[in-house]
């Protein structure tokens, strides 16, 4: 599976862990900055990550709490980012919602949860319910 | 304050325990639905929410994990939604984000912790340092 992951610089240190680990599980990891932890906008982190899975990669994203990379992730065409702080949520971002960006707070949870949280994002199929796509076009819609 | 207060089937229960709440301690309530435990599309709340909000309101928003009511409320002109799970992401995202709809999962946190994290989300003032309202200005352009 490829994986796009991005972070600003609150989310720096737990991007390098989960590139380091992730790719040791085998995932294919672009790595989409930031590259220290000087400041950045989280914005343009989220645009770089969203190129990458309207081509067709998972992504994850990375801030302080995941709030500001899930609010810029939701705004570009195609993707459907979820916030996640434990595997609950992860599984259902997956099963009802079909996401697309996970979004993680490195100052939220610890670089294990965080991990277990991804592993479980990218193992779980989207359930194709007529209920579940009815609900997400309509969401792309804008719901109008 | 005035609050608008929307939730799906999986949300219902919890946003009326934050409507009794939140009216005993003198917020004005908003009541969008849904007004009974049988299922409806969250878009379709969020989308009642957001004409609120739109006017000057605060949103809170229910579902199952958030997640799905996050995704709506955020491809919605003027919304900037956060998922919270705790009080600290709740004060993250008013002053950094200046978040106007918090969206909260029933399945997730508790009644109590909900109504927590909903206080802080409410009496935390947006910080308008420069940094801040230039990422808040690139995510509403969708970050191009």
């Amino acid at each position: 599976m490829k994986i796009s992951l991005g972070a600003d610089h609150g989310g720096f240190q737990l991007k390098e862990f989960l590139k380091r680990r992730l790719s040791e599980e085998g995932h294919d990891i672009l790595d989409r900055g930031t590259f220290d932890p000087s400041p950045v906008d989280y914005p343009d982190i989220a645009f770089r990550v969203a190129q990458d899975v309207f081509q067709g990669s998972t992504g994850i994203l990375v801030c302080g709490t995941g709030i500001g990379m899930c609010n810029a992730a939701s705004r570009m065409e195609g993707m459907i980012a979820a916030l996640c702080t434990n595997e609950y949520m992860a599984r259902m971002a997956r099963l009802h919602n079909d996401a697309n960006v996970l979004c993680l707070g490195a100052r939220v949870i610890g670089d294990e949860l965080a991990l277990s949280v991804t592993r479980v994002f990218l193992e779980t199929p989207s359930l194709n319910d007529e209920k579940y796509v009815r609900r997400r076009e309509k969401v792309a819609r804008g719901c109008q």
